[in-house]
């Protein structure tokens, strides 16, 4: 029996979320991942909630620490696009019915590692129990500069399309955690691992772009699929020159013995990396930017008057999956 | 197999999370439900987290926009107990993989009559998929004058204890929506499901009160326990005449058929109503407050020095299980 099409996540906020959020101009229509409130004469305060579900977000056997961290990180990450610094964060967990202490006090003792890592601080929160899947939800609080913070909205044609690291390990670090990419060493493969379990969100780079990037957004559903929110919610086209997105040693090794996984690469999420879009004159003080935080950064493309996101091989267009990993 | 004895919600927040909290001084060592944080000059900020789980904490064939209305007002209860009028919130989705799309809008529907009564406006959140039932987390913020939100910590010895409204229609409309209570007529049975169902959050009332008591929670655990965390976040004994506790009507006669019920009455949860601490001085200003919210408010009881709660009833200590209705 054919199940009946369903709209997807974006089309669901737009059409019944959005409306919700009209009279808080804080929240930009739900078009960036971050809600913006003042926080004091000084600063105003990011606001980011993210779930994740174990078996759909993250291996539901990983170790507690490191479902922790990745809870935490991939709030952070959101914040870091936001150009915010982190602060503070509630968090609710739902345990599964058979959870046991020591899992709990592990979970804690990773997100007392990452406390100390990034500068944030826990402030509240619930703790229930489910039938379900393990369920952690974190709403982080980042801080900015007012009026300072960044979203997915300000790009202008011209502006070229930056990003962070490199793309695509997250995507083949699952895969390479379910057994896959037997071509890879096992090196190789426990890097991509890494990478997918244990995200490094940009938390120094991210607060020093207000007045340098136009819009910025984390690489969280895939780096077409986040450029492309970029151009959409900018009311722009993006280009992307595929030759030219930075590749981890491993993910190149991947993609020569199989280039079917460049849709992996581009369309794949995890990344947590920062895609950003920077009008041609503040290109050194980019640069400066990630000097200082030592973070590798590459231009990648560019935003055009438009709509839509085209993927280019040595400048010819190609096909290319702008469609994100959809947990949803 | 006898189960290995596991620890309860309130002490494996003490233990692993109070710890995590020390260095964020509005967080309160996480001994009250809500953070504060500046929001401007004037104002503070107070957070609240909650997550409801279908079958848990709600009954999973309830109506959508019932269920939309108890995720955000068992968060905006929270907020009046800390004397803050509702502002901003956040919202996390985590739908079973079966979700249908008029679902989803009845759901929305529900949250935008709540926003227009309350006064709150949707500000983020996260929409995912699950494996699991149904579960809601929001993060509601508040907004109190500066300085002036109100903790379960700051009773005295002398104070009164008061709560507003009635007393275990909660749990008592859980019972009568799994068809217990045949003793109660159709129309009291649907009065105290209803009152299960539908929170009526005291968010009128709350903000009159910083200023008026000195320690405030809501009803959520039940009034023992919710009691005994005033007392116990203020270092104090408390005692609760039974005598005095207000009762609904249809409350009234389900106690009088099964005096056995006064254990649901006052162990219990879920009636959504404010406990109160306040100093004999203050009870004029209390009424006062009272008339203006048009809520009816009942003195029940007294903190002194010491620790525990007590039940008496016509001044005698009778037995009374503290310990609120445990979801966990």
């Amino acid at each position: 029996m054919a199940r009946a099409r369903r709209v997807g996540e974006f089309e669901l906020i737009a059409r019944y979320f959005a409306p919700l959020a009209r009279d808080f101009e804080g929240a930009g229509g739900l078009q960036s991942d971050n809600a913006f409130l003042p926080a004091d004469a000084r600063r105003d305060l990011v606001v980011k909630t993210d779930t994740i579900v174990a078996g759909v977000h993250f291996l539901a056997d990983d170790l507690p620490g490191r479902i922790a961290a990745k809870a935490l990180r991939v709030c952070l990450s959101d914040l870091a696009a936001g150009g915010a610094t982190p602060f503070i964060y509630q968090l609710s967990l739902a345990l599964p019915s058979t959870w046991e202490e020591a899992w709990v006090a592990a979970f804690a003792k990773g997100l007392a590692a990452d406390q100390r890592r990034f500068g944030i601080v826990l402030c509240g929160g619930d703790t229930v129990v489910t039938p379900g899947p393990l369920t952690i939800t974190i709403t982080a609080f980042g801080r900015v500069g007012r009026g300072e913070g960044v979203t997915r909205a300000g790009a202008r044609a011209g502006d070229e399309v930056w990003v962070s690291g490199t793309i695509g390990d997250g995507a083949l670090g699952l895969l390479a955690a379910q057994g896959a990419l037997p071509v890879l060493t096992a090196r190789q493969r426990a890097f991509l691992e890494t990478r997918y379990r244990l995200p490094q969100p940009r938390c120094i780079l991210g607060p020093l772009l207000p007045g340098v990037v136009t819009a910025m957004a984390d690489v969280s559903d895939g780096l077409l699929a986040d450029a492309g929110h970029i151009a959409d919610a900018s009311r722009l086209a993006v280009s992307v020159e595929r030759d030219d997105v930075p590749l981890s040693p491993a993910a190149r090794a991947a993609v020569a013995a199989n280039p079917g996984l460049w849709a992996n690469v581009l369309g794949g999420g995890d990344d947590y990396e920062l895609v950003m879009a920077v009008p041609v004159r503040r290109r050194e003080a980019l640069q400066a930017a990630a000097r200082r935080a030592g973070i590798r950064i590459t231009c990648i493309g560019r935003f055009a008057r438009g709509t839509g996101v085209a993927v280019t091989s040595c400048g010819r267009i190609v096909e290319a999956p702008r469609k994100g990993y959809v947990h949803f």
